[in-house]
């Protein structure tokens, strides 16, 4: 009888290969699928090999950097999303880019099962599981270490260490860092180990993305960014004169500047959807610099009262993103709302780097609302068709004031 | 018949001067009012004698410093709320502490009118008779900017001088900077004149709080700063050892070591109340650090889903502020919820502060939610009571995902 | 020279006739508009009559029936829009229809004007002229009842008559009711008068649409529904068989017989926007039942999450259309969403009508997401590709309780 | 050694009569809980002697009917708290009541398990458990409609019929209904069986709380509810003079005169918390009127922006409740800031019942903020300190109009 096919998302790394043979010697015919999402310095034709030694019956490698950025990371930075006032999403954001690869891989073959090497703890299990489940309401997963048998085998990384050895598992010289990495374009996450003491700071030596701000240059560098509703379109280095609009190399060049200048670390503890409290450090350093630069385009382009709904379809999108529901009929809709506000976001902001700094130098756009007539002290009127009448705030304020008067009246007679 | 009593909220500048005479020679007996709510380098004294000499019945400093910061700043602090995810309501949050003292002067001086030199086209003529109005439904507001005599009889800076020439009003003799100020010890605000190009960045010379990043020692200082119920009550700095617990010089030393590091600045474009876009550029630098910390600490002691509803009270919190509605009841609900969610904001955050970066290093709460040990993916359950079984996942997941395979089902069916 | 154009919203009763002469004794040649959006009984050519008799230089009776069902009341019903959980908003959504038409009519008559008969304290001025100037920014707009020489000049009833002898306009014989009137197909408002009298209950007589529900039959009817993308699209009376589909035909039918049946009628206090609580009394029979229909269907249609979403925006809508933000961005986006969460609200509700009592007998829809099979107690699985496993809920419950046990395990260390 | 203790919350239906024993068989020593909440015409004393025996060590029942009337209803009550528009949280809000004694009783007499008949698709089981692990986060839950075996021994009723036969288990002799059942004083549900055939609706039979609107008297009643902090403390007949001020009697005779009188039947498909869709039809008759009665009284007792604010935070309040998270930190905060928002909804409520009818008559408040010379169109100003000034909605009007005309101008560019 033909084994059951399954799709395993693989890194290459300890977990993963052990889990390859594991889920093989089990009795699946084990797709290996390796994303590659833009983690730093992966050698993928490495990874393949070591994949097919392992006991894959095939490796896919997939290269969904251009499709993340343009699908996924854009939505992030078009819709302001940030998790808990902090954090932008930098892990949460690539599952689905993933999940959706995996599954269009596993239709392809035939797959039934899919399966990763996420902790049983942790978000990225419920993130892979509920987009697969999305996309194919009746793919299986599996999942290695939420598995009872599998948790007892290998207690450690001596266990696991001693499977390789056993099944002839090329192990990576260099030891195990003692924190764990998720590695994308749009960021890199360090958690666990040392970073489990909340008080403890993070080592100088983990950063891939970007230097410290001390150790940055001295001298500043002025980018500026354009937007097409709400999308960057072109980034330009005012130095250098470097100019690049293609959506891939413009979101790297952003990493690239913004890492050297030290920019996008952040440090927090954060609330998993599985309801416990973890603490993470993440650098994300184009994301932060390109958020920025939207926040603000949109300070010109849009209205207060659309800024304050899309400030809470922020906040869903933040949620729904972190927690998995990237696929949910509610995602559909909050990203579809944010891409109607979005309609008018266009137009140049200048920005300057500097040691761990992203300072707004200013902004234009040829659909701005800010008139600077209408806004100045000086005028009293707001140029072309507007009349502004200071005398008109009387009014304003006295009918605002209605309500204030009422209550107070109450409160008085309460005191009396 | 006796002259109508009139409070004014006088700063000793020009406007106000010419208002002050101007008011008094329409027939009010003029009580100017100097709020002390620790602007720069502010000599009252010379203040209250040129008010008396512009024609002041009567002149009252009122030293608003510890009120402010307690009952105010850190109100703001507690709350973590922002406007429009970046203005941290330095202006705003000063102007109720204001009115309160301005509408206890008028009941104390039987006056029946106050009035302010803040213009017809902003956010704190809103703010100012909002407020009293809310204290005082009676009192009555002059506000000569929305006067039409006043504004025929003073329509640029050369009539104001004119004026104050011919009443013998002294006039400070450094000419006007290109751009308005507002002040007090939680930020300064520059707004208008240049500024209202909103491409063309703030000048070096203007900011009064803070030096560049740039200008910014090259070592970083770190500091402890300790919370109770969500207040600061302890910063100290753990180079020099200083300790300050007392609430306004606890502030005011966060002010001066952000300031020092070059901490706080932003430069945006808002929307004021009165519908118009208004671009500003700010520096708050103890806000920043202590909302920095606050925000931090809170990751480590407020429940997830408190903090998501929080999130939503702060927004509020900030826009009520914003527009004048302090003492509205639906702030009094808002501020008493958010003091209900502080109860176990209580522990200490660890920070390092260098050219314009606040990083956290580290942060511990003796009424922690945050578990090492359940956050731990080496340890298996939580410790202590906890249990948490890496299986119970699998139904967490799949319950979470019956309600997307339900969409699903739907949307294949469509597309069949 | 020319007189200025101005274009009047004209009722035909007492007050806009007296404005109508008022506005042209003033100098203004004005154009009288009758829009028709239902109202009861109304004789569109004795009021055009009258008009010209005023002194309308012209009236412009215009048919708003059909787009104000299609593009305003539908809408309404579409979101469940419903404001402080009571008001079916009938008289706020006539609102920016009626304006959209007075706007139409000035740009081709070349007016430059625009006035109402709304009064000062009410939120139908601020309705009438907001929406008017989002649609033409620089109209100018008359408010006689907010002006002190017309308010002077008419201070009571009394006065309007002695105008009306004067100038030779006829008066209705009929005496005046003790409260005021507002209709249109949608719903009629009582307000004012004997009504201000918060315990006084509604007389009988004054209601037009429905009969009292002790008045109704003895004998229910039962009806079916059936709506595409949210929008109703038939009705049947299964007892008779009636059938109707055109959408104006079918509003006025559910009203009839919603009328019939006394459904719709409500008596509240609710808070207009000028900041002053206002008691109206109110009857939307067809609304009511329409609302009901729609509700229920997306019961079976809509997503557990896209409904939570929604909930908030139809809210917003409700705030939006009382405050007669109609035409403002932020309006245009939240019916954007509302729009785009109705792409599978489709399908057949059957209610029953009996004395005031709108009873949903049952609902059926080709885009159910509900599943009797899923939903069975029981059924194991959910049939088809759905394997629910009630052991999934072991792991549901566990892991979305791990934070309330940290929780809990901090308040017993607090207790101890 | 000696068996566990396991609290049963126990009904002495067929399906916990079966678990009783079942668990009593797997070796546990299992305390039966009957608790009263108020079901219809339930006789405690047969079902304790039927759990003792089915082989309980020991049979509690605790009267909780005034607790959960103060404790649970009227918080309810008080927050207007509806889930997805129409369910009145009758069945959600009695389990916490129950789990909170279940836990009185296991901590009492050293139980560490507890266990339910709830099945493994619905939300009683996530209430029950998720209640009870924030009481006691070291409880387990033992829940046999989740156990594979249980759910393999006991396919279908016949198999529980089977088992009672062979164990002696007395059985009642009507023979099931067709549907399940739950009753508490505040309402009964319907669910499963023929309902789940969504178009099928409810049989008149199944009611016990209500007669159907067409069954109830000809003739109206009248009563008068009185609500201090929100709360009712008084309900007075209008025609027979009964009045009522007990907790629990008063809550038990508006459930009678609205049973009498056809009041608060609904029919819905909602959203459980496990992600299926359910069917359900539900009376609730004395928490019907005293909602609308609530509800008519924050009319004239609540700012608009403070009924904004809690109008959100109900529905907050219906979700937690409905999903389980009654002893959640954040349902802490949502009852605390509704508790606030209360101090003034004090008053009285004139409400007529006529079969099926709510009809609000009228209502008063020593607290109102309702100011009938103020709303008064006829009257200038508003009484008192209030001097409403028509003239000043101009400016209110203008001001709040300037975003929308800068947003129709950008419209208009697009267009040109």
């Amino acid at each position: 009888m033909a084994k059951p096919k399954l799709v395993l998302a693989y890194s290459g790394g300890l977990d993963t290969s052990v889990i390859l043979k594991w889920l093989s010697e089990k009795g699946f015919d084990v797709i290996a699928f390796c994303a590659n999402v833009g983690q730093h310095e992966e050698n993928f034709d490495a990874v393949k090999a070591k994949a097919l030694n392992c006991g894959a019956i095939k490796c896919v490698v997939s290269d969904l950097r251009k499709e993340y950025v343009e699908n996924y990371v854009f939505d992030a930075i078009k819709s302001n999303a940030i998790y808990e006032g902090r954090y932008l999403l930098g892990t949460s954001i690539a599952r689905p880019c993933i999940s959706k690869e995996m599954i269009r891989i596993a239709n392809e073959e035939g797959a039934e099962y899919i399966s990763h090497g996420a902790t049983g703890k942790g978000n990225d299990q419920v993130r892979f599981e509920m987009c697969a489940q999305a996309l194919s309401p009746t793919i299986k997963c599996v999942a290695p270490w939420r598995d009872a048998e599998f948790i007892e085998s290998f207690k450690g990384r001596k266990d696991l260490l001693a499977y390789c050895e056993k099944h002839g598992i090329p192990v990576d010289a260099k030891p195990k860092a003692n924190y764990s990495v998720d590695e994308n374009l749009f960021h890199t996450s360090y958690e666990s180990g040392c970073l489990e003491d909340a008080m403890c700071g993070p080592d100088e030596s983990m950063f891939k993305m970007t230097v410290s701000p001390k150790a940055a240059p001295d001298t500043s560098e002025i980018v500026q960014i354009e937007f097409v509703k709400g999308i960057p379109t072109k980034i330009t280095n005012m130095g250098d004169g470097t100019e690049i609009t293609d959506s891939l190399e413009l979101f790297l060049y952003c990493n690239k500047i913004s890492g050297k200048h030290g920019i996008g670390r952040i440090d927090i503890v954060e609330n998993r959807f599985v309801g416990i409290k973890s603490r993470g450090v993440y650098e994300t350093p184009g994301g932060t610099l390109l958020r920025a630069a939207h926040m603000d385009l949109e300070g010109i382009c849009v209205d207060r009262e659309v800024k304050r709904i899309t400030e809470g379809l922020a906040n869903e999108f933040a949620r729904l993103c972190y927690n998995g529901f990237w696929f949910a009929p509610e995602m559909e809709l909050i990203r579809h709302s944010i891409d109607f506000s979005q309609r008018d976001v266009e137009g140049t902001v200048e920005i300057e780097l500097y040691k761990g700094n992203v300072t707004i130098r200013g902004r234009k756009s040829p659909k701005a609302l800010y008139n600077a007539d209408l806004a100045s002290m000086d005028i009293e009127g707001g140029g072309d068709a507007f009349d502004y009448n200071p005398a008109d705030a009387n009014g304003f304020i006295r009918i605002n004031a209605v309500r204030l008067k009422t209550y107070a009246a109450l409160r008085a007679k309460d005191n009396a």
